[in-house]
């Protein structure tokens, strides 16, 4: 089917956008499955070569948490050179020293926005949560070494329900006062509808934190992630997560907590004649070359239509 | 999850919107099962019962094309009385009369926007849809019979590929002329992104037709439903079509072409804070009774969130 999807664009909306891949991270680490660590290496370059500008390539938590990724030492050093730009998530000083010894300079940390996240995947609490990432986000910093932060559960929670938007931005404002350039604002159970993105992005705005460091991250289980994504093209953010082939999310699942998927992304943004900088095709091919060593069909609407 | 979605209206929005059920007619044209007619008519007392404000019963197309639906007259029967304001497809003259001796009120034809599909699903040519249509409506509604008309393929046509505005919008135009009350824009194949929706709506309100005239209907195979009906929300559309479960459209097909989730769809107007009248709960458990019926999980993400 040529020419589509027809582009149409709508006013207003920015004219480029920067996808932040996550699918061999955020993906990954939510699969299964566990796969060799060739295999994530080729992941990545098939990931980077089809275009994605940000490739986030693995975790370095203790693979006590997150057994998936336990072997992201060994992948950045096969990666070598070609992986140095690549951002990893390190949760801690130890992750920290590991990334500098690997010659790194894009790291992510993982924050929380509400007491019960912090208390259950940060063992802290939403105020101690700073203290703990201080020393990693200045040593890292010190080091030239830029600083994404994430901040999870930003729309809603599954012990706490609704999260206030207040809280959000406090946290958010916190972690940009540590020194981290950007803030992901996770909708880590995909709870959040469209006007509360509208909301959330005014709230930080009206706090002095323009659209330039925010990051908008969503999970697709209420099956609101692209609509999100609009609303928040509509709020000006022009840097959107995405997970290739919406890995970290099982179609076969009861509760599919899967983020959005990169493709169905793309899709949207083309048809809004938004730059992206993706070669389609060759993303499509390279999630479903995943799937078959996931053993599954992917979760992308885009995916199993053109795969 | 208690407060969730949290209520966070958008400017502009609608206040209230009818969800115009398509589960038990387009949804279960399109699945591979064959329903017991007892269980249908369960089906649409439940869809009733949960609050949708109209719920499309059926289609007297011959059963040699759709032989799912071929107890269409059985099961208007067993409804009786309930059934006489639910709507039912109509192809032509044949299937007036039977839903006439039926006291039935309510129809809907079917048309295409594409040469193309005009000729592989009418038999007839884009022009000529017309004419056969012309007497079916002119006897409806002399008998008191309101008249929906569907255009299929408004946004892409899979051997047209991009089906222009203009000719979207000459179609329709015809469709109301020769007296249909309301016009369902169909994105049949799923391509449509949101800047396409606005400039759909746009370019009828420039030719004279109002937004009080137009529904939208969006399937989910590119994931692009649920992000098009924000568009059609900020376009002032306050008709749409969704189908319980996302009936329709398989989960584990490679090519999963349904009908946009109902659920989803009371999801994101819940957050919205749009009215729309129905119980989420009732519907998902029918939903969920559908799923077992039919053999598989649904599609639709917040049933398998809350199912």
């Amino acid at each position: 089917m040529s020419g589509l999807p027809m582009v149409v664009p709508a006013p207003g909306l920015p004219e480029k956008v920067t996808i932040y891949e996550v699918g061999a991270r955020d993906g990954l680490q939510n699969e299964k499955a566990l796969i060799p660590t060739e295999v994530k290496a080729e992941f990545v370059r098939r990931l980077v070569a089809a275009g994605l500008p940000v490739v986030e390539a693995t975790s370095f938590v203790h693979p006590k948490w997150v057994p998936q990724l336990a072997d992201a030492a060994d992948l950045m050093e096969l990666l070598g050179d070609s992986g140095k730009d690549l951002p990893v998530l390190v949760p801690n000083q130890r992750g920290l020293d590991r990334a500098l010894e690997l010659g790194l300079r894009h790291i992510a940390v993982f924050g929380s926005a509400t007491e019960t996240f912090a208390a259950k995947n940060l063992n802290s609490t939403l105020d101690d949560q700073f203290a703990m990432f201080a020393p990693t986000v200045e040593r890292a910093l010190a080091a030239g070494v830029d600083v994404r932060a994430y901040v999870s559960m930003c729309f809603g929670d599954p012990w706490e329900g609704a999260v206030p938007i207040e809280q959000v931005v406090t946290v958010g404002q916190r972690l940009l006062d540590l020194g981290a350039t950007q803030l992901s604002l996770g909708d880590t159970i995909g709870v959040g509808t469209a006007g509360h993105v509208t909301a959330l992005v005014e709230a930080f705005g009206a706090a002095g934190v323009g659209v330039d460091r925010l990051a908008l991250h969503f999970h697709d289980t209420y099956g609101q992630a692209l609509s999100n994504v609009q609303a928040g093209l509509r709020a000006g953010i022009t840097t959107y997560d995405a997970s290739a082939g919406g890995l970290g999310g099982c179609p076969y699942a009861v509760s599919a907590t899967g983020n959005l998927a990169t493709e169905d992304l793309v899709w949207l943004l083309d048809g809004l004649g938004i730059e992206h900088g993706v070669d389609l095709p060759s993303l499509v091919a390279t999630s479903t070359w995943m799937a078959e060593h996931l053993g599954r069909p992917s979760p992308s609407a885009v995916v199993r239509a053109l795969g």
